[in-house]
């Protein structure tokens, strides 16, 4: 198995992940299997797909068909799975590969992006950024949930610092792109598992005090 | 008249449907006329634009500003109509074109991604959705209201059963494209229609308990 | 300075305005800086990014990535400073610079679609309007806010007149395009400003009734 072989496999890891827990976040909601295969789809695909309407290039899954079926038959399971199994058990796992998927897509995307010299050296962090969240915002905007800009969990945070990294490294040690990449993702995957291992919160000088005033 | 014209008015009435039964969902929440145009605008032409946008071609109201110009004069109607008629009476009907609308703006769009050979064989009936639903959840979506993907109506489900019956047919039988396209459309209006009638819900094993857990 | 930099520099103010809004609108609601930084930038350049996808050409920012620098500095500044001044007379202020971003971007927007001949007469005035506003609609679905289109005030509509007396000035008096949008960008601005300043809305004969019925 070569690297590019590895990368695919992980984006796949990462698409399972993105439509499981898209699944199991509208479920306590009452939702029909329709609306959660739609809902684990767009999680799935959405970041991608706005990434690269921006781009202007054709959209990643319109050649490659898998991760439609992939995030279609793990939202199905994710469906019908919990009704079997303990729930809370499943989501804590989901919720590690889901930071898994959000390094790999986050850090993929920057790659995608500086291939294409794209709005260099901003476009490959925002629309890494774009990627690796755009599909939980409308997931988050179509269940009429809190989208995760709102809340104080450390998500957008460790995508961000990765990201950034990655754009420095490339500038000061060009060449080694394959290994910045796995480090940065790493990073990111890290950061995010120790705020979802310790709850991790926002420090206090980095959030706004909820006031009655607008 | 011949098949394209036949077409053609079907997509305006479509078009004329989406357009009020957008107004008539958000006017009870006291909407000025601004914002009724607006919605009716794109609840009638969000999701045929989602569609080409990630098609990557030209918009389809770009070069035929009929659907602009109908969906403004139908919101106009519906805005200032109803204090003159029956509401209730009004919307029933309305409903009903709607899911004709519905019907067709799926086969259209399914129609459309074939030609293009998009995504194939996913694309068509992907898109398709996209097409039909896309509008609506705009719609929901900026006027904060509960999006029907949350809802158990059969609503989309439909539409996903006379696009996977189109392209099952397509390749079953090839060559009578026109005439499966109406016969896909007439079930989508059909199944649509009666559980509007008969006010069908998703049956049970399709809909998750709602739970306090997540 | 001539009229390009006159524009440019209006552009940005309209950057700063629109930044600088959108985070004090949502840090009421305990946001994080991460969070205000995404929101102020969606803000900024979300309309004109919907208007290019649209237009099928490169977005705007893509070649002068001024716009994200002024929309990120300006956003952090906005969400820091008002621990030190006084938060209401800025809110205050920037809603008549904001009203100035609005009334450029509109008129820039339009200038932009007629030199590509897109959707002609209507293209210019609609792609005005969804430039104009479609990045605070963005803002408030992600913030859960309620959107523009919902609220009394007197927001879009000035953009609309202003747009529609545009291109009825460049239909009868072609040539004087400098001057015309000048003129209606003034406009806007001035229905606007006084909007703020008298807390007007919409007269009662274009809002709708809110009732309990469906």
């Amino acid at each position: 198995m070569d690297a590019m072989d590895l990368q695919y496999l992980l984006g796949m890891a990462g698409t399972v992940a993105f439509a499981v827990t898209a699944v199991l976040a509208v479920t306590p909601k009452g939702i029909d299997v329709f609306g959660a295969l739609v809902m684990g789809l767009i999680t799935a695909i959405g970041g991608g797909t706005i990434r690269d309407l921006i781009l202007g290039v054709p959209v990643f899954w319109a050649n490659d068909l898998n991760y439609i079926w992939v995030s279609l038959a793990s939202s199905l399971v994710a469906f019908y799975g919990p009704r079997l199994m303990t729930r809370k058990y499943i989501y804590k796992s989901m919720l590690y590969i889901d930071a898994l998927g959000v390094s790999m897509f986050a850090i993929q995307a920057a790659h995608k992006v500086r291939g294409l010299d794209f709005a260099m050296p901003l476009g490959p962090i925002l629309l890494g950024i774009i990627t690796a969240i755009g599909g939980g915002l409308l997931r988050d905007m179509l269940a009429g949930n809190q989208t995760l800009l709102m809340k104080k969990e450390l998500y957008a945070l460790p995508v961000m610092i990765g990201l950034v990294l990655y754009m420095i490294l490339l500038r000061l040690l060009p060449g080694y792109e394959v290994f910045h990449g796995l480090v940065c993702a790493s990073i990111i995957f890290l950061i995010r598992a120790a705020a979802i291992k310790w709850n991790f919160e926002m420090p206090k000088w980095a959030v706004a005090t909820p006031k009655q005033s607008s």
